[in-house]
């Protein structure tokens, strides 16, 4: 039952947005008594982070022992999943919530870390074998590499390609 | 009247976001009848895109004659804007409806060509002037620049501080 309203909770949210997801609405698709389902998550947030948890495209962290192959791996990924993913679609209705409700903020924040978790383990790992400055501010590498996409994705409506990323991905490396 | 309901209009979205702004509470708010908003903008979209031509905030287009200082006095007031307006509150209500409906699509992507315009003439003067490569391309430099920026500001919540804009702009400008 936590399983059907979840996915019932995942599929509200890529088709309709935020707004669209309400109790009534998952306790009808997905079968489970509206009773049931505030049991579990007595808010909607609290439902649809454990949603978008178990739903939302994984990024794969790769460990090859090169930076920037992992990196430039990684940020494909991103670059696919927000071409593609019906995910990338529902995203901006959730930061849109996020800017007049606090609940959704938080909900928003814990989800993002978990999306961006790879680009931190990639330059954790290579701060410790060294390729990597230890003083590398790891939380602007990310801003430089995924700003553009989403950049790109959401605001200029053009296309991310292959050379792009590798570009971007180039350039964040790069200390000024 | 056009500009009383233009005020109601960027008011409600800046308030509620794209979906609080309806013809009837534009109406209401004005004092203006609803048939003389229709007849001048006969949909929504309309209405929005000259209420944020004309309120939304400007940003300056410095002319001094030296790339980088243009691009980071332009950077700074970009990020100036997006940490304290109300339009950067209510800017990703557009972007979470524009998902959905072409119109909103096509009016925000008129909105944001208007607010990145800046860029482009400060890095056409400097390809004049032969500063900069006339090869370079100034849309990748655009989402460099505005890229990581806007992350902070609506994906990670973080502060954006000048140094931060230094180093983006700086970095921005290095071609790998």
């Amino acid at each position: 039952m936590k399983s059907a309203s979840l996915a019932a909770a995942y599929e509200l949210l890529t088709e309709a947005g935020f707004s669209g997801v309400s109790f009534d609405e998952v306790s009808r698709r997905s079968g489970v008594a509206k009773t049931t389902i505030y049991r579990y998550w007595p808010t909607r947030s609290a439902l649809l982070f454990d949603a978008v948890m178990q739903f939302a495209p994984r990024l794969p962290t790769p460990s090859t022992g090169n930076l920037e192959a992992d990196l430039t791996t990684l940020t494909l990924a991103l670059a696919q999943r927000l071409q593609t993913g019906r995910w990338s679609s529902a995203l901006p209705s959730i930061i849109d919530a996020a800017e007049r409700d606090e609940e959704v903020a938080d909900l928003q924040s814990r989800t993002h870390a978990g999306m961006i978790s790879g680009f931190t383990t990639i330059a954790a790992r290579a701060q410790e074998r060294g390729e990597l400055d230890a003083s590398f501010d790891v939380a602007e590498l990310t801003a430089n590499i995924a700003g553009p996409l989403f950049y790109r994705r959401w605001f200029a409506r053009q296309d991310i390609d292959e050379a792009f990323v590798r570009r971007v991905v180039e350039r964040a490396l790069h200390t000024p």
